[in-house]
C-alpha cells in the first residue's frame, strides 16, 4: 500500500495520546460509577426513520448500505435503512423503551461511545468522536431535583481532570420554561422560533437576531427587545432570579410557565453555589439547537478555552421517549471526550511519563537463554508489574536503547551463570542494584505510565 | 414512538450483562498492559479501495454514504468512498504504515474496538461485534518468537476468566510453512487453493475435498489422500513434529519450506507445554481462510463448546502493512469479544452480583431534608463508597424496595434531628447499625458489583 494520508474529521491518536484519553474515560467513568450510574452500550446504527425524527442533527446521518446489496442493486426501503447514530441520546431513549419491562426506573446509566456526524471538520468538530453522556429518566415523571445534580455530577468528573492540566469549567443553565413563559407572556406564541432565533446571538447579533425575532416570530421591535434583553442577562447567584422577574414585571409577561420555571432555576443555582461555588453560572441567552429539551438546558465552556465551544451539554427532555402509553421524561449532559481530548493534546495541556505500559524490559544475554530472560518476566507480571523480554539478544547498550525510546524506566538482567545473580538498571539515573525478580519492587510512581498536567497550572 | 424491536446481529446488553463485557475487557486489557502492549484505537471507518484489497472479508462491508449528498445525487469515487472496519488487523496495519515515523519498532499494540460485517447474523454469528486485538510488527523483519508468545499471551488472558465461568480453552495451531510445504513437496504449486479446500474439511467432510482437490488444485486421489492424512494430524506434543516427517518422507515430500516449518512448530509447542501445558495443541487442519497469513495460524476453541467457532483467532503476516520501501510484518490473535460474551450470557455461566454500581442508598425522610442525605452520599463518595441519595421522600418501605429492585445492599437513614445518630441497614440480613458518614465501610466484596461463575465450575 502507499502511505496513507490521514482522513480529516477522523482524529486517530498515537499511543501516548490514547494513554491520555483513557486517563479521562476512567476518571469520568469513576465518577459517574460512584453516583450510582450503570453503564450501557447501545448499537452503533439505527432506522433511519428514528434517527430522522430527532431534531436538526439528523441532516448529517452517514446511512449504510451493504455492498453486496449495491452491487444487486437492492436497496432496503426507508423504514428498514440503517444510519449511523450522531449522538447517544436518541439510542438511549430506543433503548429504554425497547428493554423498559426489564429496568428499574427511575434508570441511570452512563454511556461512552462513539457517535458519527457527516458535516465539515473543524477544529474541535470532528465526524467520528467520543461521548461520554449521563441520563436519568424515570417512568411518567421524574423528580425536578435531578436537573439539580446532573450538572454538578458532570462539574465534578471534569473538576477531576483538573490535576492532568484541564482549566476549569464553567456550566452554563438555562431553562425553558424561564425563556418560553416570559416569551408567552410576551405575547410571542411560537417560543421554538424565538429560541432559533435568540440561538444566533453570538454568531450574528443583536441587530441582525431582533431582525430575525420580527421577521420570523412576528415580534414588534418592542418585543425583540426584551427578549434580547432577557438573553443578555447571567450571573452565579440568586440575584439573577430577581433581574428576570424585574424584566418580567417591567414588560407585564407575568405567567404560570415563567414561575414553575424561576423556582426551579432558583434552585439549581442555590444548590450549585453551595457544592461547587463558582462553576454555575445561569445564562439567559443558553437555548440548545435541539427541540426536544423542556427544562433546564446546558453548556460548559472551558475557561481561557471558550473558542472550542461547549464541552459538555445537555438538558430536560419530557416527550423523547414514549411507547405510545408511557412517557420517559428525563435529564442527561453529554461531554464531547473528543473535542476535549484533542485540545489537551494540541495545546501541550497534558503530557504522559511514557507511550507503553511496560515498567520493565527483561535483556536477553542470547537466544539460549530467552527463556530465562521469560522467567524472570513471569515473576514480575505475577506481581502486576508490567515487564516484556528484549526482542532480540542484541548488545545490551542496544537493549537499553530498546527501553529508553520508549520511556521504559527499568532494565533487568538476568544471570545466566546458574548464580541467580540478577541486576537490574534504573536508565535514567544509571543505579544498577542485584534484584530477586520475586521480590523486587519498582518506585511507585513508575508503575503505570502517568498522565500529569504539562505546564504548571 | 411504537415499541422498537431488536435489530438481528446487533446485539445489546442489559446492564448486567455490560458489567460481565466489562470485566472481560479489563481482565484482558490487564493482561495485555502486563506484557507491555500500549492500546491504541483506530477510526472506524477506511477507504473502500482499501479494504476490498484484504481477503475474502470485504465481500460484507458496509459502505457509508452521507444522507445529504445522496439526496443530491451525488457519489464519491471510488477511492474516496467509506466502508465500516470488517477487522481491526487491516485498520492497524494502515496506522503503522501511517504513522511510522512516531512508532518504536518491534511496535506492540492492542486494540479493543467494535467491527462491523453485513453477514446473515447466527447464534455467535453478529453484525457487529466487539473485538480485542494484540499485534506485534516489526520493521523490515520481526523475530520468530513473537509466535510463539503471542498465543501464550491470549491462553493466559483467558485462563484469568475461568473464575467467572469461562470454560477451559484450547489454542489449536499450525504453520503455513509446514503446509505449504507439504504441498509443494508433493508437488502441488497451488497451496492457497489447497488450503481453501482443506479448510472445508469439518464442513463438507473427506470424501467431498477430496474431490474438490483433484477439481481444484489439480492433485492425483494419492495427493489429496496426503492432504487429508496431514490434516487428521493432531497433538499436544513433539510427537506431532515426528508424524509429519514420517508422513513426508513416506509421500516424499520433503524440501526447505517445511523444514523451516517443522522447526517453528516444534518451537512453539515445545515452549507451550512448559508454560501453559494441554492448552496449546498442533491442529494441522487449521487453515484460516484468510490470504494474508504466512507463518503460524491460530484458532481457539471453549472446551465443550466448539460449537461457537473460534473464540480467538489470527496469524502471522509478512506482506499485510508496506509503504513500497519497507515492509512491516506481524502476527497477531484477535479475540471475538461479543461472540465470548453472549455465551457466557445466554448459557447462564456468568452472573453478577448486582445491575448497579451503588453500594448505598441513602434515604430521604422528607424533601426538606434531601440535602442532609446529599452530605452523607458526598462523604462516603469522597471514600471511593458508590452512593446514591433515594429518588424521593416516600416511605421507607418504598426506599428499601428502591434498593433491593437494583441488588443494592445497604441503605442508610440520616438523623435529622441534629443527633448525628445516623443509621445503616443490610438489607439483606436486616440488620441495622449506628453510622458515621466519614467512617463507615462496607463489607470488602459489596464494594463494587462482583463478577461470578453461575455455577460450580
Amino acid at each position: 500500500m502507499a502511505r496513507p494520508t490521514p482522513l480529516s474529521g477522523f482524529p486517530e491518536w498515537l499511543p501516548n495520546g490514547r494513554i491520555i484519553e483513557n486517563h479521562v474515560l476512567e476518571t469520568v467513568r469513576r465518577t459517574f460509577e460512584l453516583h450510582g450510574f450503570a453503564g450501557i452500550e447501545t448499537r452503533a446504527v439505527e432506522p433511519v426513520s428514528q434517527l430522522l425524527k430527532k431534531g436538526e442533527t439528523s441532516k448529517e446521518i452517514y446511512l449504510l448500505s451493504r455492498l453486496q446489496d449495491e452491487a444487486a442493486a437492492h436497496r432496503d426501503s426507508d423504514s428498514k435503512r440503517l444510519g449511523l447514530h450522531f449522538d447517544l441520546t436518541v439510542p438511549f431513549a430506543r433503548y429504554v423503551v425497547e428493554n423498559a419491562g426489564h429496568l428499574a426506573f427511575p434508570f441511570k446509566r452512563y454511556q461512552i461511545q462513539k457517535v458519527w456526524r457527516g458535516e465539515r471538520p473543524q477544529d474541535g468538530r470532528f465526524r467520528e468522536f467520543m461521548q461520554a453522556d449521563i441520563d436519568v429518566v424515570g417512568q411518567g415523571s421524574l423528580p425536578y431535583h435531578y436537573e439539580v445534580e446532573l450538572p454538578l455530577i458532570m462539574a465534578e468528573a471534569l473538576t477531576a481532570l483538573r490535576p492532568i492540566g484541564l482549566p476549569p469549567v464553567k456550566v452554563l443553565v438555562n431553562n425553558r420554561k424561564v425563556a418560553e413563559g416570559f416569551y408567552v407572556g410576551l405575547g410571542l406564541f411560537d417560543p421554538q422560533e424565538v429560541l432559533r432565533s435568540i440561538d444566533k446571538l453570538d454568531k450574528i447579533g443583536e441587530t441582525a437576531v431582533s431582525e430575525l425575532l420580527q421577521q420570523k416570530a412576528g415580534a414588534s421591535s418592542e418585543q425583540a427587545a426584551a427578549c434580547i434583553e432577557l438573553a443578555a442577562i447571567s450571573g452565579a447567584d440568586e440575584s439573577v432570579i430577581d433581574q428576570i422577574r424585574a424584566l418580567a414585571a417591567k414588560f407585564d409577561a407575568n405567567n404560570d410557565l415563567l414561575a414553575t420555571g424561576l423556582v426551579e432555576l432558583q434552585q439549581l443555582i442555590a444548590a450549585a453555589s453551595v457544592r461547587a461555588p463558582g462553576v454555575v453560572v445561569a445564562d439567559l441567552k443558553i437555548a440548545r439547537g435541539l427541540d426536544y429539551y423542556t427544562g433546564s438546558v446546558y453548556e460548559t465552556v472551558l475557561v481561557g478555552h471558550e473558542d472550542l465551544g461547549s464541552i459538555c451539554s445537555g438538558g430536560r427532555y419530557d416527550t423523547l421517549a414514549s411507547d405510545g402509553k408511557q412517557t420517559y421524561p428525563g435529564v442527561g449532559l453529554s461531554i464531547g471526550i473528543t473535542r476535549l481530548v484533542s485540545r489537551l493534546i494540541n495545546a501541550d495541556l497534558t503530557t504522559t511519563t511514557r507511550s507503553v505500559p511496560t515498567v520493565v524490559v527483561v535483556a536477553v544475554c542470547d537466544e539460549a537463554h530467552r527463556e530465562r530472560s521469560n522467567e524472570v518476566a513471569v515473576a514480575l507480571r505475577a506481581r502486576g508489574i508490567a515487564a516484556e523480554t528484549s526482542p532480540d539478544a542484541a548488545k545490551f547498550g542496544k537493549q537499553i536503547r530498546y527501553a529508553d525510546r520508549r520511556g521504559i524506566p527499568y532494565v533487568w538482567f538476568p544471570a545466566t551463570d546458574g548464580s541467580g545473580a540478577d541486576e537490574v538498571k534504573d536508565i535514567r539515573s544509571g543505579d544498577q542494584v542485584r534484584a530477586v525478580a520475586t521480590e523486587w519492587v519498582p518506585a511507585a510512581e513508575d508503575l503505570v505510565p502517568r498522565v500529569v498536567a504539562a505546564q504548571p497550572s
